[in-house]
């Protein structure tokens, strides 16, 4: 049976709740659905060379997250519970400056492995040593968005090393030509972005044909400083410098405000809502979700990094959407669970530019069991209310990614090596940064 | 091995991490921990008849609940993202009306084994049936303090049967003579039971020396209907009315005022903050946790029940309300981890007197452990970081209450039986609904 992981044989999944109804779902060699529905078994069981007993599981679409930075997994609980400055002077930024590609490596891996057991089958992420995060995609088969995260403080010198860093890894995900790994570039935000740095990432994204990963709104402090450095809100110098296109994904929106959402729905700039991460730090403002709606923008969801989560666990990313928009925008009817299944689904797909995201034939076989065996699926009024309200990810017990089984039964393949090395990665890390 | 759930026998934990510290525990035939730390081990291994092997993970107190309406889990997903009033007239009073005895039981064992599951070992439930909820504590060895509903909207007919009802639960809970079951009254809320409901209430705690268990400040409406009709805020007149004692657990306190924190401070009440029902509900403020920190009251934490919420995981309680008080208050150093912990552990336990809620030799042995071997806890900068802002509660794999153990490595007796029964139990509750 081990034999099942990381392989594409055309595969049956039978049994299993396919939005209101039972079904089976008959995965082909192309790792797309080829069939789904209530006769598929009969029809294709003589083709499968597998077949999933789904047990009465809920099928749902894997779970996209579109903003993190995946290796930060190693600094999970190094430093919490501080104001944004010091946290980030006094803990994070000496931290990293100890960290290695292999580093990344093991992190991403570990980063990998928490979305496999929590269902989240493609990420969005933004980090340093990317050649190696894109090692750890590779070999865990998930799927990923992988961009360089830019930071040029107006500095020309660092500009260019930026510049040549993004070309450097576009070229390298080119050349591994993995259909599950693409390359985006990562203007980190507008405040620590040169404008010349913005169009240069603009434009290498556009030639390339590749996204653009950026924060946007993360705090007031950012719009204010924006106004007295440019005389203009970030948004205005986002898309002044070509950045907000149709391939942009803009993470945490908190402060944008009605004309700004309305600007995101006509450039066709996709939101990922950061809810937890956004709580943790104390934004102070949840992004507007019912006016980037009302605007026609497509509005995604991510968990950011693990140091400002601290996990990477979207259906607690699901359920904190829904609720923190209930709770800040004063109304229990805002963001009902259905529309906060399709952020973290297609809305993701669809920001990522995946082909995944719904479960009907010809969609990329990116597939997640959750088990109706366990009390936070008891009783069964409402699956959709359950997968967002009462279900974390560790309801989860089977994940496939482009057609490939990557977890059957909670089993997940290297799953120790990978927490071990990932703890004496994190252990060497704390250790040389106390050193220096 | 079946042999070990739900007995009283000596027993020996082995090699898990008891705050800094690696160590073993030793719990006696009285549910009492004996012994705890690095010798023990050596020291009782011979006294005990079972021995668990811990195997790294992390020890806890088992976590307190303090506000719950634990059967209706019947109710999760049967009506949410809905206006207060539409919510309660239109969906949950209607099915509420042909709950039956045998549904609460069900309900309630649910409950049960789904705390169990998330490392819960006690709770505090309001609710109707309280001795059909009794029956299913009783079995599934959790702790619980119970208390009847208390409405009487003034009307004094209700208002007597009521107190019949109250009388009634109190008595049998004394006949029932089990050390994990206790008693309260639980006039529902300020603004659904009279004042001489209030004054019954408050009077027939004293007298038998039980808690006291009432929602207080949930929404600005009651504030402000309370001064309408009373002339007086709601705290004002629960004082008139001898409910704020140091036997009473406060749930919600949204709206408390900075003088009331201090009464509550002075009166020794405890506050049960449920941060995930205040914001599905939208209460549009959070209990001002800093208030009452600086005044020196009782903080604890609860769930509310499973129609507000949807599940009963005090792991999700711990971050929500971390992170709800940091957003609210706009301040990313407010309720840090460990002070979340407290809440869930001795404060809940303080709040419920039920001497548990510390890992000391002497306590009642109320213990949890929660896996390491797993991503949320990899890596273990800070463990209790990790368990407050990273895990959730299927992170748990062994409960032992009062020193018999209810879960072991995620085994729980009767599961299948529990899930199949409120499952039926359920749905032919909506049939009925649906029929009448």
């Amino acid at each position: 049976m081990n034999d099942i992981f990381l392989k594409n044989y055309p595969l049956l999944i039978t049994g299993v709740r396919i939005g209101e109804k039972q079904g089976d779902i008959f995965i082909n060699e192309q790792g797309m659905i080829g069939a789904i529905g209530e006769q598929v078994k009969k029809q294709y069981a003589g083709q499968a060379e597998f077949i999933i007993d789904g047990g009465g599981a809920i099928a749902l679409p894997g779970l996209v997250n579109t903003h993190t930075h995946a290796a930060m997994t190693l600094l999970r609980g190094y430093a919490d519970d501080m104001v944004l400055q010091d946290w980030l002077s006094q803990k994070i930024w000496p931290l990293e400056t100890h960290l290695t590609g292999d580093d990344v490596y093991h992190g991403t891996r570990l980063a990998c492995l928490e979305m496999i057991r929590t269902g989240t089958t493609a990420f969005n992420d933004m980090y340093f040593f990317m050649e190696d995060a894109a090692r750890a995609v590779a070999e865990t088969g998930i799927r990923a968005v992988l961009c360089h995260g830019f930071i040029d403080f107006s500095n020309p010198e660092k500009r260019e090393a930026e510049c040549r860093a993004t070309e450097r890894l576009a070229s390298h995900i080119k050349s591994l030509n993995n259909p599950r790994i693409k390359a985006a570039a990562g203007p980190h935000a507008p405040y620590t972005v040169s404008k010349e740095g913005l169009r240069w990432c603009a434009e290498f994204a556009k030639e390339q044909g590749i996204g653009i990963h950026i924060h946007v709104g993360e705090t007031e402090k950012e719009v204010s400083d924006s106004v007295a450095q440019y005389g203009k809100r970030p948004v205005a110098v986002l898309d002044e410098c070509g950045i907000l296109t149709s391939r942009t994904v803009a993470a945490h929106c908190c402060w944008l405000n009605k004309p700004e959402c309305r600007l995101f729905a006509r450039r066709g700039v996709h939101a990922s809502h950061n809810p937890t991460s956004n709580m943790k730090l104390a934004t102070h403002r949840a992004m507007p979700y019912h006016w980037l709606k009302a605007a026609g923008a497509n509005i995604a969801l991510g968990t950011d990094g693990c140091s400002s989560n601290n996990n990477l666990d979207m259906f607690e990313a699901m359920k904190s959407a829904s609720l923190l928009q209930k709770f800040f925008w004063n109304d229990p009817t805002l963001l009902p669970a259905p529309e906060a299944l399709q952020m973290a689904t297609s809305a993701g797909s669809r920001a990522l530019g995946l082909g995944t995201g719904a479960l009907v034939p010809g969609s990329l076989a990116d597939i997640v069991l959750v088990s109706s065996g366990t009390a936070c699926n008891v009783p069964l009024h409402n699956p959709v209310s359950n997968i967002v309200y009462s279900c974390s990810g560790p309801a989860v017990e089977t994940v496939l990614c482009n057609g490939k089984v990557l977890m059957l039964e909670r089993e997940v393949p290297f799953e120790q090596e990978i927490l071990t090395r990932a703890q004496e990665a994190a252990s060497a890390l704390v250790q040389r940064a106390a050193q220096s």
